[in-house]
């Protein structure tokens, strides 16, 4: 949104303060929760003021969705690319991911976890947008497979997209672990069974010898 | 609960219709959207009819989540109980619960998966009752795949609980894929998962030759 960087800087921030309103409220109540009147409440503004910015609950939403994104291109998905494309890079995103979730500070844990399984059978553009992001991450990750394997660091067997569903799953699993289970050992096992996906993927490969592939790792 | 097995069969279909109603809204909308109004209108009775069966709304959702909880007993826990306790159990529990997910009627997929995003940082009894349903299975899960271990079935080195924690992953996996991005071969990722962390995990085990595990499967 080029034309809103020349707004007067208040409303940048009142529009930024919502925003992060709204991101923690949804994480831990829902996207169904980010209403007008609830976050005028939460940042102490008029329904008016808010609605200046969003008109609707609809459009806070789709820009709720669009600020957690922010924090996502910024922490997940940028910094990999100053690693080398390709089983470097996919390793970087996924740490990078990892850790973002893991330290995150909604209260609800992951941003996009929520607002998947909330409005996953609830067709509209709120849907359209989280399920745009959640796929466009999950090519990120086949891609980056792809690269490596074409790079001969995966062996010819292993599907990309395959991989990038399991790997996928790990975060997805860990989240759900210490959201609902308090488990402090969730990340830690995501983090593990992620070097396990990982290391079957390069046992495989024709650049690694493969006679003593069963406990090498 | 024995006593309302007396109850008269009418006053038992009105309670059954009015959960399997509650079923069908929670997991299109989440079990915020079950409420003692919402359901009246879903099964065209009186406020006060439901309110007969269930006198407050968490009621109404804890009776939820048990009704959904007796699906997954019928159809997820109890058939593999036929199966020879560890791998072939543990197999067939998988089989069983993925089996369940890919055909469940439910508009919103896996009720679980559902109840435990929504209601994951909400403390109170639901979250409990919902948690108290998932760390079940997954220590089913893991329970199985310890005494496969124990059998030999799996390797030495195989964490059951780290293996529950994967199989569990795949299958969440596969939900949100459905759900979200209409992925028609989410179940077949899921399964095809499950195949290779299984085989994975057997070919760690003293019973199998370890010379050529790296193709075999």
């Amino acid at each position: 949104m080029p034309h809103e960087s020349q707004q007067d800087s208040h409303g940048q921030r009142q529009r930024r303060r919502i925003l992060e309103a709204a991101r923690d409220v949804c994480s831990a109540e829902g996207l169904g929760g980010v209403s007008i009147a609830r976050l005028a409440g939460e940042v102490g503004m008029s329904k008016s003021g808010v609605a200046a910015h969003f008109p609707s609950k609809e459009a806070l939403q789709l820009a709720t969705v669009e600020s957690a994104a922010e924090g996502y291109e910024r922490h997940v998905i940028r910094p990999p690319h100053d690693a080398e494309p390709g089983l470097e890079r996919l390793v970087a995103m996924m740490e990078a991911w990892v850790g973002y979730i893991d330290e995150i500070g909604y209260r609800g844990g992951c941003f996009f976890a929520a607002a998947a399984n909330e409005f996953g059978s609830q067709p509209g553009p709120v849907r359209d947008l989280v399920a745009r992001y959640t796929r466009s991450w999950m090519d990120a990750l086949a891609r980056e497979a792809r690269t490596a394997g074409r790079q001969g660091e995966l062996g010819g067997q292993v599907d990309p997209q395959q991989l990038a569903f399991q790997l996928h799953a790990c975060v997805q699993e860990a989240n759900l672990c210490r959201q609902l289970l308090d488990d402090a050992d969730a990340f830690g096992r995501a983090r593990l069974a992620i070097r396990d996906l990982i290391a079957a993927a390069r046992a495989a490969s024709p650049l690694r010898s493969t006679s003593s592939q069963g406990d090498s790792e």
